[in-house]
């Protein structure tokens, strides 16, 4: 997936002030209550020494931006959704065993399982603290069920896949936590700029498009782990649910086609919301399809 | 601990007409974005079984009705506190590989690590919710602040606990671990009635109260566990930790000193607090001195 994430940096509609902006006040909203060198605060910074895509803080920002809200606004809830990502990264490591992040060591494998467990806690306790950190406050009780929302339905979704492994699964039950594994989080990068934005009439439009979008990038994801995944049996990969009933050229072409649709899906519903608000996923959904095309010739 | 708990939990000055509330709204705001027959459903179900003493529900209940907060919020804040009080204790049971809680078996036990990770985050995120749901949201960002605060200090004990294990550890971080351990948390359930009520200037006093508390709770549970933790050479424990320079009766006299010294300070300062609201401290800070005389004749 990797060749798919450096792409989808090279749409930075947000400039590299903005994004060390957000990175800045992230670093400090969670350091702030910690003392000096301690473990957290360590595993923090070592987790931090790398930034990844920032994909999630790209489409919030590009949203807030375009739906008018304030600078202060526009950071803040960038760092909010980062925060919260950055957290389940860090959960994701340990509970998928992957030593390695963004080229380097993962926090459980250098810091121990416990502080993993810790700090994703300090992070997902921090992503809300940065929405307590923007102007207007009178949204500020509809950003957090938002949020709540979505970590929990990333939470189920996460359950299921990891309770799963190794049984056969239907392929309705892996699309469904293709769906609920990294969509909520997407959805979160336009639904809370909407809420902001008072425009509460296209919540449902967007946790849609982010729902879908995640399932195209976590299919595509699983296209590209085919190989791996089918040597380890590993059933959470939808490619490797399809080739229990079909040949494995037609559960490659099958995934293709289940890939496609979510991110036509994703991209006609991003470009149904206001003021052009989803534009950088709409420019995401055409570069992953574009992907997708090529693979297929 | 066993017989302390029990103890606290018969200073009931809430109803339990009030505490079933508490009970109802924390699982109904938890569940709320999650599908039926989850296993995330069914491990907070699991969890929610036996209640425990619910002391930080009283404790919060009982501040927030001395400072004449509604309804309303002395249920919601109520439910924040025992909500986050949930999520440590099944974290805790996982870390410290404890397979038993209230007399059921521990969350990770019976569903999986993985579901005892996943599970305090929901719970952790239900949290703030549950403040989001109150009456007047003038306050909101400061409560946010406030428990997020907590959350990082009690992380960063726990995580420094967690490092340390078996390593030969000085009596004055042993002592710091202590309070930073379980106090932040008690210290929760008087600053958030205070931040509602706007009496921002009595927050220090209430954090150092609810430090001090914590911090003699700790040392009692240790006085109580000392004797398994010395065949563990559970360096946790402050008892192990005095009886690397002292007799095994002069560590105990020690630690039972320290106790004492930690449950007077909690007890002075929750006095001092505005409309008598940490009255129900003082009651727990007696009884917990009353308990520890009475171990030492």
């Amino acid at each position: 997936m990797q060749s798919m994430k450096n792409n989808i940096s090279k749409f930075t509609s947000a400039s590299k002030i903005q994004l060390d902006e957000v990175n800045r006040i992230l670093r400090a909203a969670t350091v702030e209550p910690l003392d000096e060198n301690t473990v957290l605060r360590a595993a923090l910074d070592h987790h931090l020494l790398q930034n990844g895509s920032q994909s999630r803080a790209q489409l919030t920002l590009s949203a807030a931006k375009a739906l008018g809200l304030s600078h202060n606004n526009q950071i803040h809830l960038a760092a909010a959704v980062e925060c919260l990502h950055n957290a389940s990264l860090v959960q994701d490591d340990l509970q998928d065993e992957d030593t390695q992040r963004r080229g380097q060591e993962a926090v459980w494998s250098r810091f121990g399982s416990n502080v993993a467990i810790n700090l994703t806690d300090l992070m997902i306790a921090t992503s809300f603290v940065l929405l307590a950190q923007m102007d207007n406050q009178s949204c500020l009780p509809a950003l957090l069920t938002c949020m709540q929302r979505a970590i929990a339905v990333t939470l189920q979704g996460q359950s299921r896949d990891l309770c799963d492994k190794g049984a056969t699964r239907a392929i309705k039950t892996s699309l469904a936590v293709a769906e609920s594994k990294s969509g909520p989080l997407f959805a979160l990068c336009l639904e809370l700029p909407l809420i902001t934005a008072d425009k509460f009439s296209s919540l449902s439009t967007a946790q849609q498009a982010g729902n879908f979008f995640g399932a195209g990038y976590q299919v595509l994801d699983d296209i590209h782990d085919a190989e791996n995944d089918q040597a380890t049996e590993n059933s959470a990969n939808v490619v490797v649910v399809f080739s229990e009933v079909l040949s494995a050229k037609d559960a490659y072409c099958e995934a293709q086609t289940v890939a496609r649709h979510y991110l036509a899906r994703a991209q006609q519903l991003a470009e149904s919301l206001p003021d052009n608000c989803a534009a950088l996923l709409v420019q995401y959904c055409s570069m992953l399809t574009q992907q997708l095309e090529e693979s297929e010739q």
